[in-house]
């Protein structure tokens, strides 16, 4: 059955790169290169993961340990931290973020304290698009 | 199998009241009145949420998903903020906030954003805890 498409919220799409998909939704990279910020955002009309269905629960916390597995294993990160705020933006995101102890905001949450960074570079770009390579 | 009981991190100890056990670890409360700020403390020596492995994932988050819905029908709060950050106190420990848009630090993030509050009624305090009576 083919998955919903859902229209990802602007700010969103002004924010990060559109990586494709996984299981469980489209995965995006913030595209403040000052750490490795991905954002899962999940095919629900659901606003808080709480909410989700035990199903799409499980397929989209399989998806962040899919994530987080190769922030550590691919990137070294000792750290990775995870959340689902939607305070601002209120379509479903969950945000799984590298951390280490010399990070440009360690040890703050990156919400709201992580300063502008620069661009990603395009060949990381691919290497993650590549890593991640379930484009739908 | 009785379930191994981690001695608490001394920090969540002094921020915490202990409201007994859920099926995959303690479940605290913030002692900060402002908004009703919940710490799940699943029996793990893992340290970041992702890491868990499926069965202990599954049940802490059926365990979050009950806080929530408590949160949600029984205290109103229109929306649940959820976060495993663990850069401070690295006892592996997930947050399960009621927010609400008139709270005392909305729309940031409760970290290092909530001003310190009063201190919970036992009247409340009494109900939180017959509300998640698992205790063991």
């Amino acid at each position: 059955m083919p998955k919903p498409h859902l229209q990802l919220h602007p700010q969103l799409q002004a924010d990060c790169h559109d990586l494709g998909r996984l299981a469980s939704g489209r995965l995006l990279l913030s595209r403040n290169a000052s750490l490795h910020w991905f954002i899962l955002v999940p095919d629900t009309q659901a606003v808080d993961l709480l909410d989700l269905p035990a199903d799409a629960l499980k397929q989209a916390m399989l998806d962040c340990q899919q994530v987080s597995a190769w922030l550590k294993q691919a990137r070294g990160y000792p750290k990775v931290n995870f959340g689902a705020l939607g305070n601002v933006v209120p379509q479903l995101h969950l945000h799984i973020v590298g951390r280490r102890s010399n990070d440009a905001c360690w040890p703050q949450p990156v919400w709201g304290n992580l300063p502008a960074g620069g661009h990603w570079p395009a060949k990381e770009l691919t290497a993650v698009q590549e890593a991640f390579n379930h484009v739908g």
